[in-house]
């Protein structure tokens, strides 16, 4: 794999470079994960080894102990500096930080406002702490936006629709972060439609990322999935869970009925693009679907509008081929943003000094459109200084 | 959606046009789901209501009555004349049927054998019936060849690969069709090797086609799988299996040590032109892979490398998006080709005379390529002409 040139002490690129997929574990969520010995936790073990972080549920294996479990856990993960440095070596002027996975989505009732309130002020914080740092920056604009969390185990809608609405007014929050899972029935329960419309009125752009993959059975059980370690999970289980889910908010025509909603996909929106054409005739061979004995009726908005009108796409996708599909299903270059996923998929060689994570992607944007090309620069940045008003 | 302009009577092609994905249930294998009670099988309600295919474990569905389980079952599932009809409203010169999921998986170690030789030895004899047909073919090539079926629950891979060694002394049979179970146990499994190489030394292609989909946890569940009917399985759960199959046959590295084995992915190849990067990414990032200290190895061959050496894709997609993709995975346009999915996916209004989930593929090569494009006739025809030695 070609990687970029080397950036030490190179200066910042002539326009802005935006890295809208990048995850933080703030102090006070480190220490939450700490206190727990369920998915998701921290383990520290007794020696110098380092911590371990277990997310994942596939990750908790009784028969691995623990200090081998899930995945080690350095400062990257929760250090602003880690996240600077990381920026500085990729020549990117800007991220807007989120919180990673599982988010908040494990808290019992009682508790998922109060920590959403601390996480989402944490949050703006971190970033007013690196703002304005002119000098180093194209605009002076700043280092650090943030998208927020959401209580989403909370005991009332109104609850999270209240920190929808809170949140929009932090001065560096510019959207909110959310799992698959919903209120717990997946993202086409209608009891969700407070949340909606909470962030249609507000304008929150809701970046959709996955988490809880596939079942085991899916990859031929737990030895299957072990075998590969994290591949077939990451690789195709995580791209599925986010395709699955907008699917099924756009088949209970959730886009219909809040036409006004944006969401970011991740990871180029799974595999939506390549898939939208099937879901589209799937629909439209549906049985089920059958009105007035002949014609069929799905949603109302096609699958395509919906991904030019309602959807974002980020660029983390790894490929050239990835990366066309994601532009063209998205209808536009102009809705397609740079990410990283930082600190997941750190180089396991340490002589590595950029990420081979972020070249990839690099690459994949300057052959699919030149380097430099006005197409390369809206996907690295200009487009995410345009939605997410990153000058304002 | 644009139709394509009407057909009757319009002379055929002046270039071959070839099904290589249409289905067929001869009238021994109709006789035999007739004859089971469990999935897969054949209802014939009392009265004179159409009779019932149900093959997918998830439509046999206790709570639903007999007689409204699975699909409507006609004539065009087992009767030839309807396949030529088919195929002549569509313009498509030559078709390669193959039997239809789930093929023989489902028999019991001792019938396989003999299911096997039966059903390829009546496919080839259905195919002799109607060639050479002069006059209305190019070239007086065949009207139909066929991919075989595998006796895959045999109580010995020495049966199978037997039957690979038989099939490709048949006249009109041109490779095998072949699901994600294979012995039982997924397609990394070991126990395979025995037919990888029986397909390798008799350069049989193998068409891997999906039919188990996902649990139905990855969808939440079977109520709302219910809901949307068939769209969230067929339009998703399918593709993902091809794609879970191809990535553990890789990971594996069935491809590193069968260098010459040839299959043709269902569905485009399910999700993998559009993941392809992202397997690849995971694999350089994957701990388990780590040699020397820092060093990752995954397979020897590149996912990139096994799609331009080993991978064949259909046009089986719906859209361009997914089809440029396709062709842009598979590194050539020489390497995808056109496929109906008949009798599956028909109108549902019985106004229309030529089929939406035809025409979607014939439209998104048409825009995607230019209609008469020497790309567009390449995977309309010529390449499957071509790669399965249709004149010879």
């Amino acid at each position: 794999m070609a990687e970029l040139p080397s950036t030490t002490g190179s200066p910042m690129p002539s326009f802005p470079k935006v890295d809208i997929h990048t995850h933080v574990y703030p102090e006070s969520y480190m220490t939450l994960l700490r206190s727990r010995s369920t998915v998701p936790y921290i383990y520290d073990p007794p020696s110098n080894a380092p911590s371990r972080l277990i997310i994942l549920s596939s990750d908790d294996n009784p028969s691995i102990p623990k200090e081998n479990r899930g995945r080690p856990v350095d400062s990257s993960y929760y250090d602003v500096n880690e996240k600077l440095s990381f920026m500085r070596t990729h020549n990117i002027t800007t991220s807007v930080i989120s919180l990673a996975n599982p988010w908040l989505d494990f808290l019992s009732p009682d508790e998922a406002a109060f920590w959403a309130t601390k996480i989402n002020d944490d949050l703006n914080a971190l970033c007013e702490s690196q703002a304005p740092h002119s000098g180093t920056l194209l605009n002076e604009s700043s280092l650090l936006f943030a998208f927020g969390a959401l209580p989403l185990s909370a005991p009332s809608t109104d609850i999270i629709a209240n920190e929808i609405n809170r949140m929009s007014s932090l001065k560096y929050i510019r959207g909110a972060i959310m799992g698959t899972s919903g209120l717990g029935k997946g993202l086409d329960d209608p009891g969700l439609d407070p949340v909606w419309a909470a962030l249609e009125s507000t304008q929150t752009l809701l970046f959709l990322h996955p988490h809880y993959g596939l079942p085991n059975d899916a990859f031929g059980g737990k030895e299957t999935i072990e075998r590969y370690g994290h591949v077939l999970p990451l690789a195709l289980g995580f791209p599925l869970e986010t395709t699955i889910a907008v699917t099924r908010m756009y088949l209970s025509r959730v886009f219909d009925r809040f036409p006004r909603l944006q969401i970011l996909l991740a990871h180029s929106g799974g595999t939506l693009p390549f898939l939208a054409g099937r879901i589209e005739s799937c629909i439209a061979h549906e049985r089920k679907f059958v009105v007035n004995g002949g014609d069929v009726e799905g949603p109302g908005k096609s699958i395509w509008d919906v991904l030019k009108q309602n959807i974002l796409l980020d660029a983390v996708v790894y490929s050239e081929v990835g990366l066309k599909a994601a532009v063209h299903g998205a209808g536009s270059v102009d809705r397609v943003l740079f990410g990283t996923d930082h600190p997941f998929f750190p180089p396991l060689n340490s002589k590595e000094e950029t990420w081979l994570s972020v070249t990839m992607n690099q690459n994949a944007i300057n052959s699919a459109f030149g380097e430099d090309s006005e197409s390369a620069k809206a996907i690295l940045g200009g487009n995410a200084a345009r939605i997410l008003k990153l000058d304002a």
